[in-house]
């Protein structure tokens, strides 16, 4: 058995006797993590500053740097997560369905954890604590790759959290520190010993990992979010949203890359909203009705279906609102795409027409984002539609299993009609 | 663009209207589909005269063609089906999260349509009217293939579906009859237009489809079924339930292939067992422990991960509990497994540490099934972990979006610390 593989026959099991372990222990882990962490924040800063000494050796780009940096404030953010993680309520146990079925026969669906965890995260370092106690709060095993350039820091991360989850009596091989890109494509090939794949990263990453797994993989790959601004719009309000949309963060999944504006608002709206990109500095690119009325580069017919992650938008107008859900759905990549209108009856069309994970009324698409939710912390967000959609937390690492008990009863008696269900509701 | 991804593209295109479509439209619409069956059964009735006289020319075995039969008495079944589906309550709208994130910034998630799902399935017909009822009900499109030895009475079936649908005012194209395995194939690779694949069939037959599909596949190939009587067991109630489980439709997936024992209660148990299945010849492969107590064929290693599906059951004794956990861990296809004992302790054991869709106590593996569990119809039994999970019914037929509507809202604000969220769980 090669060593991946044994890493994750280890993870498998513990995972099965995690999900039989009592909440209690699991909520103590957690607590005992925290301790742990900042017992050994001193290693951990250590193995911290060879990582951001070797990077800028090899010249890593500087907001790289800092999002590699972990010291006391990120030790901080770290620990107040696992807090507000200890706060959340138990996603396993949960009773989602309970039937009976016939008298003394009753149904009951509960969640469970998932099992065993995949995850693949680039170099944030505080997101190895982030991952490994979501993963535990919902009762999974998880086998973690962090980025080459936080190697030593994940390291001594990977310690102070297992030695906490051992002093707490969590199963030994709960949590498996992966450390090179070989050992990933191992892992991707263990659909025998892995539930789920949870990549986080660029796009050109999260495709390579969906394209070479035979393991299911949560997550997504584009975020081409829309912000359409409806003839019934109050300009002031498309204005805030689409300049939030796309200035707020632009590096990220949620920020809108494609403005659509209703044909009879352009020349009221676009000017406005040029003026008010006058401290923001956007590229636009426009399609030929755009450009009739503020200055706008030429959009070409790839810009409908470019995520750039930059401040780049394209803007392009709409006959009505049909057109403009048809280019979402057809152009988009159903993540979030957001409306703003004061017609009820129209917010209502485009929010039941639109097939994206999440659909907004009068907000910023900056908004879709588990912390915001309300979730907590999340895992990522996803664009499938199967199993979680959206931000996914703790519900999105969960599944179910029914549980039947009854005394004897068995088929034949339904078969020959000796018996009768009942089929009564109870939850 | 060829045949079958123009065909995708009008269930996807209907798909999109379907979801936008109001209940009562798809209510009414299943009346006039039962309606339209009715009027046309005497062209039903004659193309199912056509298959059945292939079938026979082709000398197809006579528990297919008794499968394959459509006549007054399937019909009253199928009808009978269609106002059963009608009672059941709206899977599509559901709110099933509603947080204030702020004042005046509502987030909720509503169940909506997966989309557009193909569905493959073999020889009988009544499963053609059976699941595009489902997917109707749910708010999907849907593309068929049935078997080819009811191709008359598939495409018959499907003209009165086609008919009742439009004229309830249903989108056209939203229901598709595939007619050879070439337009599998097709569809198979119509990942952009074709939300979910449901095979229904064989194992190997279900086993080619997940091995040929980019697009995400429910169900499942193996029903590797376990019955464990434990030491504690009321071994009259064990006899009962591991006789039920094995013979009661051995065809099935839900049906037992192996039985564990536990040593304790090996010399009790075991000739009773065999005793009772004198009226129900069933081959017994033994290990040698159990072979001590009774007569049975010697099992080699390969019965332990065998779907017999016939009147065959490999039989094993066990040390303890945690072994046959184990066992079931390691053998089983995570389908339905069932434990037999009057200790409590040990039961809830058993239904935790066991990693199956279905865990039961006291009860016959065969009532795994949508009908017997109350969810009306099922479109399968999925043995996958992620989105649903056992017996699936229209609830496994949906996703959700999330919805969230301001007034102006901008993350800005939240960022600069302007404002804050204050995540109040309205539902």
């Amino acid at each position: 058995m090669g060593e991946i593989r044994k890493k994750g026959a280890q993870a498998k099991a513990a995972g099965l006797k995690l999900a039989a372990l009592d909440y209690e222990t699991r909520q103590n882990a957690l607590k005992e993590i925290k301790d742990a962490l900042i017992e050994d924040k001193n290693a951990i800063f250590a193995a911290n500053e060879e990582d951001l000494k070797r990077a800028e050796e090899e010249n890593l780009a500087s907001p790289l740097l800092k999002r590699l940096k972990f010291d006391e404030h990120k030790l901080k953010d770290v620990t107040d997560g696992i807090d507000s993680l200890i706060t959340l309520e138990n996603p396993i146990g949960k009773t989602t369905l309970e039937t009976e079925l016939d008298d003394g026969l009753i149904l009951t669906r509960k969640t469970v954890p998932l099992g065993n965890l995949g995850i693949i995260f680039e170099s944030r370092p505080d997101a190895f604590v982030q991952i490994s106690t979501l993963a535990l709060k919902s009762g999974n095993a998880v086998m973690l790759k962090g980025g080459r350039e936080a190697l030593s820091t994940n390291r001594a991360l990977f310690e102070a959290v297992r030695k906490g989850g051992a002093r707490a009596g969590l199963p030994d091989g709960w949590i498996q520190n992966l450390e090179s890109r070989e050992e990933v494509n191992e892992m991707l090939a263990l659909d025998d010993l892995i539930d789920l794949i949870i990549p986080r990263g660029s796009n050109a990453f999260v495709r390579y990992i969906m394209d070479h797994s035979i393991i299911p993989v949560m997550g997504h790959a584009d975020g081409i979010c829309h912000v359409y601004v409806d003839k019934d719009a109050d300009l002031d309000k498309a204005v805030r949203i689409a300049v939030d949309s796309k200035t707020q963060y632009p590096a990220v999944c949620n920020a809108a890359e494609t403005l659509l504006v209703h044909e009879d608002v352009k020349d009221a709206f676009l000017p406005k909203f040029k003026d008010a990109l006058r401290e923001k500095p956007v590229e636009l690119r426009g399609d030929a009705s755009v450009r009739e009325v503020i200055d706008a580069e030429e959009a070409s017919p790839e810009d409908w279906s470019t995520e750039y992650l930059d401040y780049i938008l394209s803007v392009k107008t709409v006959k009505d609102l049909q057109e403009a859900v048809d280019h979402i759905n057809h152009f988009g990549s159903h993540h979030t795409d957001s409306i703003v209108t004061e017609n009820r009856e129209t917010a209502d069309r485009f929010l039941t027409g639109v097939d994206s994970a999440c659909c907004f009324h009068n907000t910023s698409t900056r908004f879709s984002d588990g912390y915001r939710f309300g979730f907590g912390a999340e895992v990522g967000i996803s664009t499938s539609k199967l199993h979680a959609r959206g931000p996914v937390g703790l519900e999105g690492l969960t599944t179910y299993k029914y549980i039947l008990e009854g005394n004897g009863d068995i088929v034949a008696d339904y078969a020959d009609g000796k018996k009768h269900f009942t089929h009564k509701r109870i939850k």
